[in-house]
């Protein structure tokens, strides 16, 4: 088992809230900093200092490539997971337009993936969005059924960010490409792999995929660097244009220091993952046997095993989200009602009224992610507070409109 | 006069390439460092961690529009100024495709906005490359008649990152706005002003621009943070779709640390800019008199007068700017021979050819860019090296394909 770190959280605070961001590793920090000291260089420039910061983005693009299992080449360095998605689905579906103008997606995506897609419909795109099932999954037979002699792109998400629900990848690839092979047609298999980083393999041959989205600061990195892969002939044209940087796919001066804490990060998560989806599975068991047996009403959201193991996505009866995680808060526990990027918003989760959840349901829902700070003695005193809190909420009138004020 | 701090450069090398990038300030690592440990929340969540993260970025925003001397809200915070230029001329052009397809620049922009103007005539829009005169001046007049009843986006930079000449914004935007009110239309202004922070006012009621980019990297602040103004009431659609940060104009979980970083570097460049200007400005008359006296053949490219305080551009007859620059990098001097984006590449610059100079010149070009840590004495160092070095160049056979090899 490897030397776990101790991460230090400010005021002892129960982090539960990794699948929104997690802290940086103090070894990332460390491997970061020469960049913002005095190795400042730009890659880009052919002085000394130039060339060491090229090739500090060299060895970052190693150790990435050797966790996805590809090559050097393949791997783009981008600001972060969003970018990545919005550059995969919108750079294929450019470099395809004459062939065709028919996106496939599923209705769980992260909003960096369906939005994208929105914004293509508003361009003259058709987008298919598949439904899934009750645990959130897709169905790979209904997907090969969907794809036309328009198709050019499939976005489908390796593991959902509010659920959990690992999607069969994989398979999805394999059919996807063999009806393209029958059509007589090219059509690149994206996947957001943001959630899966230290917890799922990121093998990039065994996914079968042409494009795969990363987020440094969902496994322990530094937010502002995403990682795109690219396979090599895959048709792609970039969305951002200028110095021609990363083999003229992603331009912009290389956050050096950023890419170096990306690829210490990645590295250390492959390296730990065995130790992680063991810690996070036992952790996981402990608090929904916990919540199962001390409260009623509690449906538990997403696939009951293939899912991630960092996991836990319940939803109250008679309870809302908000009023629920701010109490978690005043005890000192971070968690989530669905998505970070959506958390402000009092609208229920797309992903779980796409899972036929109702509004009302899908309003008491609580997410709980897992990381490598958590104790058993955080899992039970998380369960402590939240038996407490949620039989004090049930007493109480809807907080919904007194939160929003 | 402010304290300015002694920034240490590895093995006391001599950097005169801040054009291309800079240092992290020691005090912006400090301010950064937090926000990379105990205080990483995510701003979307709505928990202790994320209000503190989201707080962090409130000040950070705060101290830009102060320098900026615009509204909180008319600050954009992205992923660097390679993707504020991109989203800027994309985001109005998008924004305005309805009532039009003509963009106007200039030839001598930053490849950030050329490129993304070839991008937008693949698809279907109409660009003017405005020329320039041999100073690298672009005529207001001569911009507003190119205005037509197409026309929605003007983009023109404030000052060129290779030759340092400043251009008339001021005067560009109010005659492109006395135009568009003539034709009844919305023309946005845009201008690339990511070499002037430090050195030039920065105010955007007195430059009347719509959009302004900065690169935070070029103001002694991390890589991979940019900013991007948006005027209130700007017509502009997001480029980069998802969770709906920055108030739906930049999706993706925002890098806190970076831009925590950005706002203290930018407030420490604009009270130290008088310092700067004058310490820049007395270099580089010393390192400009030194050459001239003692190199023929050596030409100023850019204006005498107007151009940014810290840039030093000279061709010089019969040598190549890349053995001039390894000749130079031997000795301990950061240098280049024009954007340090295009330094790899020996095509001669697009600037330097776009102000009549020949390719031959062209090529025989070197940028010295100057900041905070130049001293008089490495001025001096550098005038010795220099002077010996294009001697013995002139007496060898060109290097161009040695130097490919």
């Amino acid at each position: 088992m490897p030397d776990i770190p101790n991460i230090a959280l400010s005021d002892g605070i129960v982090y539960m809230d990794h699948a929104g961001t997690t802290p940086v590793d103090p070894r990332v920090v460390e491997a970061m900093l020469p960049y913002m000291g005095a190795h400042f260089g730009n890659p880009s420039s052919i002085h000394t200092l130039g060339q060491e910061a090229k090739r500090a983005l060299d060895e970052a693009r190693e150790k990435v490539a050797k966790v996805l299992g590809c090559r050097f080449s393949e791997v783009v360095f981008t600001g972060g997971g969003t970018e990545s998605d919005n550059a995969a689905v919108k750079g294929a579906a450019d470099a395809l337009q004459a062939t065709g103008n028919h996106v496939i997606t599923s209705s769980i995506e992260h909003h960096a993936v369906l939005h994208t897609c929105q914004y293509l419909e508003n361009h003259g795109y058709e987008v298919t969005y598949l439904p899934v099932d009750k645990y959130g999954m897709v169905d790979p037979d209904e997907l090969a059924r969907a794809i036309t002699d328009r198709t050019t792109v499939v976005s489908i998400m390796y593991a959902n960010n509010e659920i959990g629900t690992i999607q069969p990848v994989a398979e999805i690839a394999s059919k996807t490409k063999q009806r393209a092979r029958e059509l007589n047609r090219t059509v690149v298999v994206h996947t957001d792999a943001v959630q899966a980083p230290g917890l799922l393999d990121l093998d990039v041959g065994k996914l079968g995929v042409d494009m795969l989205s990363l987020s440094a600061h969902k496994f322990y990195g530094p937010k502002g660097v995403g990682v795109l892969y690219v396979r090599r002939g895959t048709p792609f044209l970039s969305q951002q244009m200028g110095g021609g940087q990363e083999r003229e796919r992603r331009s912009g001066t290389e956050n050096v220091a950023g890419i170096v804490g990306t690829g210490v990060a990645l590295e250390i998560a492959e390296s730990e993952r065995a130790w992680a989806v063991e810690h996070c599975r036992n952790l996981r068991k402990h608090i929904m046997d916990g919540v199962t047996s001390q409260l009623r009403g509690a449906h538990l959201n997403g696939h009951p095993t293939l899912r991630l193991p960092n996991n836990i996505n319940f939803s109250f009866e008679h309870v809302d989200g908000e009023p629920m995680l701010l109490g978690l808060d005043i005890k000192g526990i971070a968690a989530s009602s669905g998505s970070a990027c959506s958390s402000g918003s009092l609208e229920p989760s797309h992903v779980l009224l796409a899972l036929g959840q109702s509004a009302d349901l899908a309003r008491g829902s609580l997410r709980l992610t897992l990381g490598r700070s958590n104790s058993s003695q955080q899992a039970d005193y998380l369960l402590s507070v939240l038996g407490e809190l949620v039989k004090e909420l049930r007493g109480l009138p809807s907080m919904t409109t007194a939160a929003d004020a």
